[in-house]
């Protein structure tokens, strides 16, 4: 049995807990100090009604760093090597965030509303304190803060229908990582194309802690013959998509080429990032190592609470961080960071979990591509 | 009963993490992206060993921001309005860390080893990008980092004897607040008289994650006819004691002068803090609301996951933040944020619970004193 979650005020509430409350929620982690449900009915179930209909989630605990005034555009690009310069004010960009030694501090998404005003979408770290760090420190011409946004989630293929019946047929229109304004109720929200699972949908930014209740229950009420269900970002779904989660795959260790991310990294606007100098040099020699999507063997592994050692041939070699059994792909879809000598993908290598070694082979891609 | 916790790699393992799960922990809540254990054998039994034996705290989870280069004193005293000037190399302060509106963003304990090396043990928030994030901005000569260090507290009235058993009997002479080199195994660490608790006690801060069992183990063998047990920071023990906790009873909204720290305030070093001039301007308006101890009459209330509104003749007058049942006092203990009008010891006042209004009138000082 796993072990209780105490729950006080510092792992904060949401718009939606109520909701998410008498959805029977069953487990929760904690992200950005804040309630993140794990498990409605149960990991396995949950995955086969995410790919098959339509849920919802409460993932308030992306919080929003709001960027505002004159000098906001030159502050976001410091922050992420990728460039900035040619996105509209209706885009989404994902950026992987690094410190000076270009180790990644955050991998969220940047909601650029204009020139002098973006959100940035966070994963699970005080990205804030980073931004207004450095704003204070630059005596920059900018507002930093937390502004009151709860993005809900609606995931599923059946997302679209959902979407339309509540805000309208034109919402379906929307582009990938594009977002565009709904009317709800006499309120405006930013919706996105978007949301952590591949399985398409979208998220709403909710404003305002006294909309989230009526949003959910309008969502609920047109869903109700699409059997829409409240959801959760699901363990087995998101590996097998090729998601990486911060913090489980990849933390302040790792630099965005060891991430993956070396496509982000190009251009001119490196130099501008505060991470530019020690980018440079990995660009030039490469990563030592790099985020692999692992095929692991046998019955179903036990739950992945700590990183699994990887060998090859006996000699460490990396190590497994998110794993699960997974029902379509009949296997054990796992993501680790692997040494360079042995990420190419067909290698054979051990991963050593807690009920012992496991065979396990290097993939080219996630396993559902 | 409670929700259970999804346990994976974003949540980090301690160095004594093994041990933990073998003393029988039976809950945690998650506390700088880490593990840290909230129940034993139960909250009250837990509250009747740790006032009357001794205890072994799994704190890992007040992780170290280390401060070190030649502008490592003139960064701290950034941070904070204490003045720093006459802090001696073997001492640990509370202070309270501010942004520039003066809203609270951490109230750490600062351990200076020397004018150019300090650690920041911080409360929940990761207080390491905003040093960071200053650093960078205005260019200064340090380097500001997480290091593997991991604190474990040995809190209650028999803490002495049984740090003398392992450390030998000059430990005991320690003074509150003051920190020193111990030896231990060939390694040297640093221990400190200070904890979260009001029974008295030290802080080893364990250095490399492989001498966490060895160090364990070792009290845990020295202190078996003392019935030492696995505990952790208790809720009933450290309200009693009025002990604050950082996103529980305050947060980035609140000023220091709000949390009751205004004598941490004052003097000419608030002058180099960034929050200095909001700071001066609340310093003479004074604050609107301030942290207050509270007795709630009646039988045990529930558990408080969620602010509590409180109200003084039907009018908003602020909220209770922390509450328990006190079997010592025999009343619930409690902590929380009072408007000034009402803030004055003695007022009755009105706490909503989600079972319902209590009487409840505010305390002087914490129940311990």
């Amino acid at each position: 049995m796993p072990p209780f979650l105490s729950i006080s005020q510092r792992l904060r509430n949401t718009p939606f807990t109520h909701r998410v409350k008498a959805s029977g929620v069953k487990a929760y982690t904690v992200y950005n100090h804040m309630l993140l449900p794990t498990v409605f009915e149960s990991v396995e179930a949950d995955y086969h009604h995410l790919k098959s209909k339509v849920q919802v989630w409460d993932v308030s605990c992306q919080r929003q760093v709001e960027v505002k005034g004159p000098d906001a555009t030159k502050l976001i690009q410091m922050l992420t090597p990728r460039n900035l310069s040619k996105m509209a004010d209706d885009q989404c960009y994902y950026i992987p965030v690094v410190d000076e030694t270009g180790g990644m501090l955050n991998d969220p998404v940047a909601v650029k509303h204009s020139a002098d005003r973006w959100w940035i979408s966070i994963a699970d770290s005080d990205l804030l304190y980073w931004v207004k760090g450095l704003a204070r420190g630059r005596n920059m011409d900018v507002d930093v803060f937390e502004p009151d946004v709860s993005p809900l989630a609606i995931q599923g293929p059946h997302s679209n229908q959902l979407m339309e019946r509540v805000f309208g047929e034109e919402i379906s229109s929307l582009r990938f990582f594009r977002h565009r304004k709904v009317d709800f109720n006499g309120h405006s929200f930013t919706v996105a194309r978007s949301g952590f699972s591949t399985q398409g949908g979208f998220e709403i930014y909710v404003e305002g802690t006294e909309n989230g209740e009526p949003i959910w229950d309008a969502l609920f009420a047109a869903g109700q013959d699409l059997d829409v269900r409240a959801g959760c970002p699901n363990l087995i779904e998101r590996i097998e998509g090729g998601l990486l989660s911060y913090g489980n795959d990849m933390t302040r260790e790792h630099t965005p080429y060891e991430a993956g991310m070396g496509k982000f990294c190009k251009g001119a606007a490196v130099k501008d990032c505060i991470g530019s100098e020690a980018l440079q040099r990995e660009r030039e020699n490469g990563p030592k190592r790099q985020i692999c999507h692992i095929d692991i063997m046998g019955k179903a592994v036990p739950s992945c609470e700590a990183a699994w050692p990887v060998t090859f041939n006996g000699e460490p070699a990396g190590q497994v961080t998110s794993a699960a059994w997974s029902p379509d792909f009949d296997t054990n879809v796992a993501i680790g960071m692997i040494d360079r000598a042995h990420w190419d993908a067909g290698t054979e290598i051990s991963v050593h979990t807690p009920d012992g070694r496991r065979d396990a082979v290097i993939k080219a891609l996630p396993f559902n591509r």
